[in-house]
């Protein structure tokens, strides 16, 4: 490379790209490679032996056989069958009356993410975000460069009391909160009634939207969840579904929910982005799904219930006094914290070494706002017997690491 | 809606809110549907009849077949095996020697722009654009705010002399160059050796990215075009392929090539925005394409031909003098110019009413740059019979038109 070159680079560059440098799982693939015999509680995907082959085989056999016009350009919002499907699937979830030309399908939930972040931030702007929250969000949300008002979340979800009174201290209003109130990612709480009542009040009380991101409310454990925050404000909320976690990642199918004078914007976002998304997988995902995904998610939730079953009781044997954990009611993850003063960042090599590894809680806050003694553990994609040895390996480590004492001192949050 | 509801939206926008107002689409298909006969130049698409749709059932059914992990979150940047084969057919087209690891399959080359320009445009940053240039690139550019310069492209492609003579003027330097540099969306134009060399030595004098979009390389109908920009400075320019146009647009398959400190980050803005595309569909592409889209291009070449062969027989038999028009080498479309002073916007619910439509030239140019009097015919999605009864219906369209003298007068291009 001469040095004419190598100088058109960095001068082309936009702000944004300081975010687009290497990926956390990058981090992480190289930790967990390094041990080959790790058992890895990082890995947040589905469990692979649920995805419905021959029912996608079928339908994309259907869909293929009766292609049409398919191979065309067409629809930006997508399929109205598929849209239509959704729609009455929310339904079901206690989300009723939703408009199909108030949806739009979007490659996974994560561009649904994207789109409402740029429809909405101006750089500079503020943003509420649960701390901790989902890595991927603040992926989307870093390119439009907000600034983040980070928001402890518990037991009972986002806690509402305290975002108000942040907000009464905040210099200007946030764009929007995001949440994730139903299985969290990645504490795996959920938000009582009584917080989202208040969230609601409180966005409509300040004239803040709510992206409310749902990738695992169908993935319940007891009883079904409280209805999505898009049932009871579906003007002030911007709701994000997926096929991802019912069906399978790998096909990238998800939907956002819109208030009916955001939806054209979102729309022509998708249209300025990628025209529209792949017309066949629509078909496909909408053949799959059609009289068959509530029975497939009702067995999937067996499968996930005694996954979760072998984690809490694996904890419950193994995690020495000062660790805590949360007791999820769905979802994919177990969120784990080790006493004050210890950092999960830290920990990671130390357990990898001893044959068991995660994702560090630090990970899943805005930089700067790192709460860094938590981790997070996912057992929907590993067997009971994988999730047994590998809590008994972690057990072991972290009282082997607790015994060392405090490595970092934690940082407060840094709002 | 309550009040409290209604002024939630307005605060909550980004300012590049404003771009994701109406489609272009949506304006002239409300032309199009009030004259249901119309005979219709404005569809852009590829020729129905030669989407190859059993080779691509073949490929899906292989690739389900196969699905293996594919059902998984997998590799942002893409298919390897693709890659490998995109780099192959570039190798064909005279760009040799290209990484597969310095590709990325992105949704459409739509995506690929999109990306583009993500990864460099803060907010009133300068771009160059051929006047006229393709809608859907000002589309993507425009949720980045930049300020255009527009540089006019003649029948030698790109006005590098003009724009060397811009530079020389414009207050700052541009992020980059956009350009269609063979078969030009709109108009047909391809750029020639000499400019191609000038503006690879433009932009390594200035240290300006060049962002060559190549949709149309593969369907030439003479000769086979020049090899493409990046080829003879694969650091200097981010190129964009699809198969689009070679396979069928319905299915949202294209590419980029990066320069190698370029393609990590145009990555991570991948993971960012949609983590990754569909893998089934990528594998199908593969599938399809393996063995097999060099003998579809070409006899794809031959039907193309033929339809622009009737689109400029037709022209030379029906146009009144004092009308020109561009002798495409290939790819979709033909530029008509009326004499100065009309105003091809004006004529369209005049043409329409006669029975025939295009796109109006002042699309093709930023707001504000708009060159009035040229419009696109299409002839990729029309059979030379359909060609013919339309030139014939828009040749009586222009001499009436023209006897009205002119309408508005021609705004110069702002810049």
């Amino acid at each position: 490379m001469s040095d004419a070159e190598r100088t058109v680079v960095p001068r082309a560059l936009a702000r944004r790209s300081a975010v687009f440098g290497r990926s956390v799982w990058g981090a992480v693939d190289d930790v967990v490679q390094s041990f080959p015999d790790v058992i890895y509680f990082g890995n947040g995907a589905p469990a692979a032996d649920l995805y419905p082959l021959e029912r996608l085989q079928a339908g994309a056999q259907q869909a293929w056989a009766h292609a049409g016009d398919a191979l065309d350009y067409g629809e930006v919002a997508g399929y109205l069958e598929l849209r239509q499907l959704i729609a009455d699937r929310m339904a079901n979830q206690r989300a009723p009356g939703i408009d199909p030309d108030r949806i739009m399908v979007t490659s996974g939930s994560q561009q649904g993410i994207d789109f409402a972040a740029k429809l909405m931030l101006d750089p500079g702007d503020l943003i509420v975000v649960e701390g901790p929250t989902y890595i991927g969000a603040m992926q989307a949300f870093d390119a439009y460069e907000p600034e983040y008002l980070t928001v402890p979340v518990d037991d009972q979800g986002l806690d509402v009391a305290e975002l108000a009174r942040r907000l009464d201290r905040a210099d200007r209003a946030p764009k929007f909160v995001y949440t994730i109130p139903t299985f969290q990612n990645p504490t795996g709480f959920t938000m009582t009634v009584a917080r989202r009542q208040a969230l609601i009040a409180l966005a409509r009380e300040r004239a803040m939207l709510v992206l409310e991101d749902d990738p695992y409310g169908e993935i319940y454990f007891d009883a079904p969840p409280e209805p999505p925050l898009v049932a009871s404000a579906p003007d002030h909320v911007i709701y994000l579904g997926t096929f991802s976690k019912t069906i399978a990642p790998g096909i990238r199918v998800g939907w956002l929910v819109a208030p009916a004078d955001l939806i054209g914007m979102l729309v022509m976002a998708k249209e300025a982005a990628d025209i529209h998304g792949d017309r066949i997988i629509m078909r496909t995902i909408f053949n799959a799904a059609s009289g068959f995904l509530d029975e497939h998610v009702s067995e999937a939730r067996e499968v996930y219930r005694s996954r979760r079953e072998a984690m809490l009781s694996s904890l419950d044997e193994q995690m020495p006094p000062g660790v805590t954990w949360s007791h999820p009611g769905g979802g994919f993850f177990v969120w784990v914290t080790l006493p004050p003063g210890f950092d999960s960042e830290v920990f990671l090599p130390f357990a990898a070494e001893r044959g068991v590894a995660f994702l560090p809680g630090a990970y899943f806050y805005p930089k700067g706002h790192e709460v860094r003694s938590s981790l997070r553990l996912s057992y929907s994609a590993m067997t009971p017997a994988a999730i047994e040895q590998g809590v008994r390996r972690l057990g072991r480590a972290v009282i082997e690491f607790l015994a060392q004492g405090p490595h970092i001192a934690e940082r407060a949050a840094a709002d």
